[in-house]
């Protein structure tokens, strides 16, 4: 008899254990998510044509149903991050992965980067000329490789190692961006793809990939794949990815500042990403976009046009230019 | 008459104008001077030979005076950070131009970046193979390039227009590193050179150098070559140059952190630096020097040794590897 209610009194105890257990993780466990991407900041008219703004709400619209796929189905921020951004990548109208720009060699040479707020680990690559998928590799050096940055042909060498996809260097030689570069168009040139997510866990990630800038120096390393100037995510805090004149936004580190003035100044999301882009950056230097740990969001430029979309679990979803 | 009254009054305006700018230009001036640096944080036993002790005292004496013989003559925070690192590049003893570390292939990779505190330029490169003095490469990048860091063959074309003095990969093949390389000694394989100034003028600058991480990957990029994380100055807060585990170091944002909880907590350079290696980084991952804008010094580390030393105008000299 004693044996008895000794065992009912343990199951009891464990019962009881795992049902505070799961209140805990009710209550941890945030409901909410949000996406935010951009498609890079920059000089776009408001007098392009209609086909034009169609294929950029038609891709970031696709984009962020990427992310809401995952998302809804209680994935990561770091795996919508990198889906999100592997499309972009994949998809000729952005200045990142096929459709990079060219160099001043009329090569090709790409960056990118991707961080993790859980633990701050987080990996990069840059000036690479034949992988398909650079944020793919970064998110690889982040969780296989005891590295942050890779540059040029050791991060190529790692690739190998990985077995990710490599491409010829002329893959990237898409027929619009081969023409503009020919009547070396200098709109759009800055441009970069981006993403941050809060996912339902609480976690926060962001990720950068871009072409670089159009005729830039071969060698040249911008702030994309420089975790603290393009890219950073902390959960304590924020998550961004910086888009615009890659060597300000190193100077001013701008990833981090916002982080820093949220965790250090007590400023809301919004407040710390306005000070930066609208009173430390010179104008028409580029934007940002940002989440933070709330799921409040931020989108913030100073130069005339930033791509970007953003999308919750409460419905929201939205597509803008200009503003 | 009225215009002589006129003319002296105007002449008397001019002179009093005069006089109050010389008296702003010696209230803005500080004469006084100081001089930190660093041959890198490492696990270095107090057993060391009293020879090999001697080495690295006369080694950072004769930077500091190097240094001090700048400093003394006007002579700004950054070509004393520019010399000082020379000297230490051009000295096999330290892991930074020709004494460089191997890489896991048997070859050399280094990096470097130098900072201006007067309006935050920077410049920087990493992963370059046959610069003999990167730091003056990345002082290049800096004032002749409208760029911030270059990265592998293309930092070198760079050097070739820059003229630079270029060596074969092998210069940095000196007698001591390959017995180490050949005996996989892993003592001191993390150490890098680094150096802050604070210059009469109130400038601050601030440089690292180093060979990287012995056996490192080829490609892999450390915090050294990173503004905000390696390197970082600010004439409204401090300078700083790190030297440990590079991916915690970028990680933890540490250079521009420091200088982050001085501008936005109010912090002493002492207690922030104290934050950053004491609190944020796990215990052996490196340390800092750093001086801020009064002339005040920090040199913390959370391993068994750092190479250091420090000069000021005030005829302080001092030269440290443990406590």
């Amino acid at each position: 008899m004693r044996n008895v209610i000794l065992i009912l009194f343990t199951a009891g105890l464990i019962l009881l254990t795992q049902l505070i257990d799961l209140k805990g993780t009710e209550n941890n466990k945030e409901s909410r998510y949000v996406i935010v991407v951009h498609g890079g900041a920059g000089a776009m008219s408001k007098n392009i044509p209609d086909s034009l703004r169609e294929v950029y709400y038609k891709s970031l619209s696709e984009a962020l149903n990427i992310g809401k796929n995952i998302l809804e189905k209680d994935g990561s921020a770091l795996d919508a991050v990198e889906k999100i951004i592997n499309y972009l990548e994949d998809n000729p109208d952005f200045n990142a992965g096929k459709g990079a720009v060219f160099t001043s060699e009329d090569t090709h040479e790409l960056d990118a980067s991707i961080m993790s707020g859980i633990d701050l680990s987080c990996g990069a690559v840059a000036g690479v000329k034949h992988i398909k998928n650079p944020i793919s590799l970064a998110r690889l050096v982040m969780e296989k490789s005891p590295h942050v940055l890779f540059a040029g042909e050791g991060a190529e060498q790692f690739g190998k190692k990985m077995n990710v996809e490599f491409v010829e260097n002329d893959y990237f030689h898409t027929p619009e961006q081969l023409q503009k570069w020919n009547e070396r168009k200098s709109e759009n040139k800055k441009v970069t793809v981006g993403c941050v997510v809060l996912d339902k866990k609480g976690n926060l990630a962001a990720g950068t990939s871009t072409g670089g800038m159009s005729g830039k120096m071969p060698g040249r390393v911008g702030d994309s794949p420089l975790i603290n100037a393009g890219t950073y995510a902390n959960n304590k805090t924020c998550a961004v990815s910086a888009t615009g004149w890659g060597e300000l936004f190193i100077r001013n580190t701008v990833a981090f500042n916002i982080s820093a003035l949220m965790e250090y100044k007590n400023m809301s999301l919004k407040e710390a990403s306005k000070l930066m882009i609208m009173d430390r950056l010179p104008e028409k230097s580029g934007g940002i976009i940002a989440v933070d740990k709330d799921g409040n969001y931020a989108a913030e430029f100073n130069t005339n046009s930033m791509l970007r979309g953003i999308a919750d679990s409460d419905g929201n979803f939205e597509i803008k230019i200009w503003e």
